[in-house]
């Protein structure tokens, strides 16, 4: 599954593994995890594999991390029983927002696979709680706009992903001053606006599910 | 030095050598970068010392990479001149809060290093932008606490938190949901309860800094 | 780019970098070197990233040494400068025949990428020497195959890839019995298969290049 | 054992251990694989210990993962039962031809190790298949020959090797045109040159296992 | 448990794990092994963390096996049963002597632990043989010295390091001349020297055990 | 040069290279360093390449700092200019004492080396200070023996390591009570033991010395 957001393409491939890690198993519960790469020419600039030259990259692995919390989320894992979902995001082109997108992307791609298992009967209604979707936010200048390009991002005092679900709660916020710190009122007014966009992304991911045939319907309840 | 917080207790010190790293050779300004290290017998359970077994750790560099970039925060890298200050933070004992700790007690071992230069006569005043601090806070049951102990913290459905300047300016915030999303307007009140405890945090540095015969005046203007 | 070959499909990018690695440095002489990688998705069943667990696979470094060699005997080093191309072949599908598709297909990224410098005068003609191309072949119980689909390939009992230039010169044969050992002739026989299907792997190399608005002529000559 | 072959040398040793690797067991087939080494003053120059700073060298994998395709190729892996060889093949000289003289020796140790266990009444007759031996070829300006020394080795234009079974059945055949291609009647040419000296490869491993006190005969039949 | 010794201070933690590595399973017996690690400010000048970079430096991997060995030594492994004690020594202060000081202090956190076990019923008495303690001694000009300092130990002609029991029998004896040899009765009379300050060694640990409302009285017998 | 002792035997060359690692350079001074791997087969059971997964055994490290620590002691390294020696020291055979048949061996080789250079008018007399040697010792039930051999070694009760020069002066002394720990006039003359071999080790050098046509005479004065 090919996620674009702006500029930003996402590779993104959901897949099931019968089986648990070992201080999961006898446990009945599932898990969800992510893995992030980027394409060494996702920037005008060739970049180095990550990985090839010994040890992931701090970076990556924050990342991913992020991603397998935030989709971990949305899913009930007792109901999913010992089955482990890997999400492969793969950048290809890389333009700001890479981490929000495989988020956001992520989800549907999560759902699809979810669906099948559904559709062969292997796991029942309520394995999935509820989409999830992320966005990220930032200050240019004076002004605060949401999912910057890479040439905004570069420039951003503050740089804001949030990750929801779709009854508005929140999973994650995290916000950094790139450079002056930032009044209080000001990171308020930035989570606003990047809440303020959920419910587009939430309409896009419903659109791509529906596309393919299903809906979240029969994976909620 | 020794920074304790409730029942955490983190050996911190500040070193600084003369140059940077390639990339910012000729540029005039210098860096400050974190090692984190938890004690195998910092939880009661010994867990391996981490990078003993080849790679570091996700969650070990994702907290090193908050540490520096806090630190960084507060510090004029012009003004430093071509200098990298690498401050260790070991945490002996861990019960709760542990990268917050080193946020906090690591500006004071900042501090306290750039003093030393300053008074030999190789930097001047305005080294430093003013302290920066950090909290934890989290919602556990019911209540919003802050600086969750160990206990609490492996409850709490809210993990916050919150690095701040003096001028009360937000660096950084990153607030995890560990179980069920959180209202918007919950998320607004802990970031409060955190800004709240803030001048307690700098005024304890203020202390520090004064046992030690100096203050943040001499670095700030 | 996108190149595909029966069901395999090989996303291609082609990166120039100014400089050389250190042992050619002042040499005047250029260098391609090839990075293989498949998509954990590349195959029905989910694999692990190459590199993200130490070290790269054998048969990873294998193919991407081969890729780069054959690449290498298409260009004129000399005529490169001291440039280094760097040419990726990410499998997204694998179907048989990665390391081939991934020669064939980098031929026409790396002929393009030469093209941009050229037209940018950097380079002249002359710094190809010829279009390489590669095709699998197989023996499969009685027959001999052209370009094994992965069911194919799993059973096949010899296979061979062929490396050759546009002129009909030979830059590369390996084959395998994977079973019993074959007789002289039937070798013979597979290499003589291969090599009639290369005029119409240059022939869809054309194609390429000529639907990106150029020819190879202008590199070659 | 040590195998000489111009001026190389390869110490090679055959061990078996009981039990194969996990993906093996409970098959009732064995395993034989390779390892191969170069000393640090197999050449006038010392070279760095493979594997010694971290990761093993990709042409060292490839080596060895020839070697111990080409002699499983020898073995009936049904009939050794659930057993590893590892064949040690330690360059002590690098005079050319180090990857085909470690199969060709590497057959007589393995041989061996196999007529240890059958005599004592372990494995049975038809073990192997028959004996494989290799031989490398290459043309140097007007000429082609046989196993060609260093100094020949870093001059040719091909570099050819070639493993065959004693019934004259080819299991692997690898070339390389280190310069121009090489037109397909001089490929072919080669490759008669060097199955031309596989008769004389195989006696010279006829009179080794008849030094030994054993020949071949007990264990193919 | 911070243990001192001259300007050497190393904060010693002594780990008990019911269960033992597989080569000892079923034996019976268990292990008492060691991890040394220098804090990067333990010097003046600040080093680089151990391991951070891969692989663990040859000296501290040296100085580790010679801790584990000697306090093994104390220890009758058969009466301790299948467990691991792991001791921690991490050098908060390097003045001279940092492995000696990690047997001595070792010794007490091993016997702290291992108190623990006994007033639990877990073990028995006569699971020490006795105490073990060390010393370091050196050469220095025509001075021969007990314990010394880092920078008489950086003028030392000679190293010593003595591993001795409480009945006076020596566990281990490693020096080396780091200037010039030194003849025989040279290396007598050090080793004299360095008995010659065993007793009041096991006196400061009897004292040490006292002040933890123990004696090894209840672990020897 | 394959040096034998018992029935240990090591594989030992000795390598100069023009220039010395960062830390010397210009200094004017040279080095001497070992390195110490032991042959999949030198012991019965076949043992893994050390460094092949990984990192190099913490034993293996231990012994080539031994080596090389003992090789400098003979050496003056500012007569031997800015060049470094590495001894490699391979374990054909390992059938106890394989460090130190590495040193007594690698002495020779070390001449030989220098003597070519010597030879050659490239470094000049007094490039070493004498002969050095080194013999293992051990007490294994009543009796005290040289040089154990494996079947012995396992069952010491003592393994003891003795190095010194020709003039009588000991470089290195490294005993370690594999049992019990064993009394201060055992260890005595367990050390004069290992002295009383010592000129028949010297004698074995000259020898060796002799046949390959040179005497130490020309390298010491």
């Amino acid at each position: 599954m090919l996620y674009a957001c702006g500029g930003t393409r996402v590779l993104i491939a959901a897949s099931i593994d019968e089986g648990v890690a070992g201080w999961l198993r006898g446990s009945g519960k599932g898990w969800v995890t992510a893995e992030y790469a980027m394409h060494p020419r996702a920037n005008p600039q060739r970049q180095d594999r990550d990985g090839r030259k010994g040890r992931i990259d701090g970076r990556t692995q924050e990342i991913q991390r992020l991603i397998g919390r935030s989709l971990r989320a949305a899913v009930n894992l007792e109901k999913l029983g010992e089955r482990t979902i890997t999400v492969d995001c793969d950048v290809l082109d890389a333009d700001g927002g890479t981490r929000t997108a495989s988020i956001t992307g992520g989800f549907v791609a999560l759902a699809l696979a979810l669906d099948r298992l559904r559709s062969k009967g292997v796991i029942g209604a309520g394995v999935l709680r509820g989409p999830v979707a992320a966005i990220s936010a930032g200050i240019v200048g004076p002004s605060a706009l949401l999912d910057l390009a890479y040439v905004e991002d570069s420039k951003a005092d503050v740089d804001l992903n949030v990750v929801a679900m779709g009854d508005g709660g929140i999973v994650e916020v995290q916000g950094t001053a790139e450079g002056a710190p930032v009044p209080r009122d000001r990171w308020t007014a930035l989570v606003d606006l990047a809440m303020s966009s959920m419910p587009s992304l939430f309409a896009s991911q419903s659109e791509a599910l529906a596309r393919a045939g299903t809906s979240l319907d029969k994976l909620v309840r």
